[in-house]
């Protein structure tokens, strides 16, 4: 039952003058009862103040307040499913675990030293010694963001290879960002050479060249080896998104010149979505440090991020309230790969991918990627053959199995691939073998040939 | 020991002329010798790609993977705290249990329910009907940054009420948007009467005027009751930052008419930071739907997460990965408030808080702010006296009861305050208690009257 309110804030009465609260709803008698008898009673405003706010309090005195929605007085309960989708993939138990530590406050130096492990992993997953590492509290799109407003300025130009949805994505963002995007496009499962985008450089004299490395939407892997040299010559940044493969591919950032590179906790460090890996090499910061005009985002303000984590000679500033459980499951997660060690991932994830590659071939399906050396291991993208419905078989995997794999992301490839990740935790012979199954199952129901 | 490392990418070998792989290092090796004999031979590029990637490969062919960093072979242990600063509270440990439930994925439709709860949650936290009312994927400031960028466009008039840092840090984020602001600034402690806002309303012309409801720096709590009215006749919108105070006192979002107002996860409502509750009312979304320019930000576009979020007739898009976790998490936070029920929430936390009054001014404490009409309950600022060291008590606290309370935010009342902070699971008279004696014992030590 929704019960009336008088409008009173913080128990002073605002219809009254300079006298007791005498004519209260019964909320406010209950709020009253149990404190101190001093806010019972009206406690003598400064005149001005209460010209002011006793007019409206009239007004609002039969305020309600609503009942308690029922969805929430139920548990809540969520099936346990095994991710083979492009992400997010399964944490492993110790990722969770590590989430539901105690919590600390952002600024604790207990914390602090977490923040510090968190910058080693993605340096060791990244490859590199940028000081300037951390990640972004936000999913993979707000490490995007964060690139896209740090480094470009009103009116600069921003030269996207697109060849899936990613590209698409950030030219949105550099377009709101009130920059200029000029577009390479590529069918979705193909790459970008280096002559073609030579050639863009050339043209459109850019200031960021963006390359997407693993393609979660095309299961495409951008080569990338000579590109930070290219766009070097041309005085570009090289801004790379690595979300869908860091840390189960070779990566290299410095030895490869990439400018800016970033990444997504929910893929193959098996961390749930929250936080994003990012890191700026020195060419980048000094575009920062030479910006004309304040980046647009406070949130997203590299340099500020950059004194939070402790990654400048200041001490560290309070910025924004850190994801700090959020962090704690991504410690855990680089943690896990640090103790498997890069190596070993990046073999392991290549073994799955051959061992779901040799599956699939066997029941008679189709790559859409036909060379296996422009593939990204984490996504595999596979032809739907023709006369078979893809959402059957999709969803006779997720009801009968509980497991997760995906059609096409956006309108391009609908109908036409599925899509099969292979991430951190679940990347395992088991994994895939039961994937592999329980597709075969749907085929031999949806598939006939 | 760092080992080197063939540049090769996904097993294709960069260097070699349609022969198989010969000359690699041993890493390489080790990761082809488990793999499909396919992965140890060139598989043909297409002439012109190999051209392009075939110089810069020899450059790179000495990268070696760096070693795993030390920190991160160690198991994470975080010391269990009792946090009673300004935020974040401790989330009780069934919020702390719900974040570490197995992951779904961001477009499941189980996942939905839970957004659906929340929705549900935080209109009933805020008292609203609005439809457009989700949870920003971000901390507190995120959920800011989303109101000034939606609701502003460049050259827009803002009036920023000031009197603690809040109304500085839209102040920045609004001119970094390349809006306009007018401030209206009163000491710390202190409160804006309509009177003086309609001043500014009548000088200025804003498109929005801006008040904190509960200051957690300064303590004090903004009345709002006819603020909206007024705002209404000056054509102005309402925004309205509660995240140090909502679901711990009145809060009446519908009958106070705040056009936009938003709060955090991790205060009343109990959750880990990582996600922040906002509202946007029928006006604020005609503001944004008449908008002449795009939002800046793709991440945090309201419209766009109205969609994710199911606030529109449009079937849901993929916008951006949802915390998922962060989310289960929040939806256990406002459950829990739900349970208990708003009135008893706010009632808890007012007797708390004039516990915690009561307690002070026996110790000869005196509270920064005289009127306590205009107290924010949850956090509790008290005047540091004479002679004592502000510092020296927080760290007793901490080092010797593992008890959090803050000193000043910013530099304004840097040794001049302590800040309690009395939040969701937090607020118990066993917790005040625990804290008031604590505080005495260090008072005992560190003040010599």
């Amino acid at each position: 039952m929704a019960r009336p309110l008088c409008a009173t804030i913080l128990g002073r009465c605002l219809q009254c003058n300079y006298t007791p609260v005498q004519v209260v709803s019964p909320l406010i008698s209950r709020l009253n009862a149990s404190s101190a008898p001093s806010a019972l009673s009206c406690i003598g405003l400064e005149k001005t103040q209460k010209m002011a706010f006793s007019s409206s309090a009239r007004s609002n005195t039969n305020s309600q307040v609503s009942e308690p929605p029922a969805c929430l007085l139920k548990p809540l309960e969520v099936p346990n499913k095994l991710l083979m989708g492009p992400g997010p993939s399964n944490p492993p138990p110790r990722v969770l675990a590590a989430g539901a530590l105690p919590l600390l406050g952002h600024m604790h130096p207990e914390f602090f030293e977490v923040l510090d492990d968190v910058k080693a992993g993605i340096q060791y997953v990244f490859q590199t010694k940028n000081e300037w590492t951390y990640a972004i509290s936000g999913s993979g799109h707000a490490a995007m963001e964060a690139a896209v407003v740090n480094l470009l300025e009103i009116g600069d130009v921003a030269l996207v290879c697109q060849n899936g949805i990613w590209g698409g994505r950030i030219a949105e963002m550099v377009d709101r960002n009130g920059s200029i995007v000029k577009k390479l496009v590529r069918p979705m499962g193909e790459v970008f050479s280096l002559e073609e985008i030579e050639q863009g450089l050339k043209e459109h004299k850019p200031k960021l060249v963006f390359v997407t490395y693993g393609e979660s939407s095309s299961g495409s892997a951008q080569p990338l080896e000579g590109l930070g040299d290219l766009c070097r010559k041309y005085d570009a940044l090289l801004l790379v998104d690595s979300v869908a493969i860091a840390g189960g591919a070779p990566l290299f950032m410095d030895a490869w010149n990439i400018d800016v590179l970033y990444s997504g906790s929910q893929k193959v460090m098996g961390a749930p979505p929250a936080t994003s890996p990012i890191s700026f090499n020195q060419r980048a910061r000094d575009v920062i440090a030479n910006r004309k005009t304040k980046v647009r985002s406070y949130y997203l303000d590299a340099a500020e991020l950059a004194n939070y984590w402790g990654c400048d000679e200041n001490p560290r500033r309070y910025h924004h309230t850190c994801l700090v459980s959020s962090i704690y499951a991504l410690r855990e997660g680089l943690a896990r790969l640090a103790e498997q060690g890069l190596e070993k991932s990046w073999q392991e994830h290549r073994k799955c991918a051959e061992m779901l590659y040799e599956g699939l071939e066997k029941m008679g399906l189709e790559m859409w990627i036909k060379d296996k050396a422009i593939r990204n291991p984490c996504v595999t993208t596979i032809r739907v053959p023709e006369g078979v419905e893809w959402k059957k078989v999709v969803d006779h995997l997720m009801k009968q199995h509980k497991i997760e794999i995906a059609g096409a992301l956006g309108k391009d490839l609908l109908g036409e691939i599925w899509r099969i990740g292979i991430m951190g935790h679940n990347c395992t012979p088991e994994n895939v073998n039961r994937t592999l199954q329980a597709l075969k199952e749907a085929l031999d129901l949806y598939w006939k040939k």
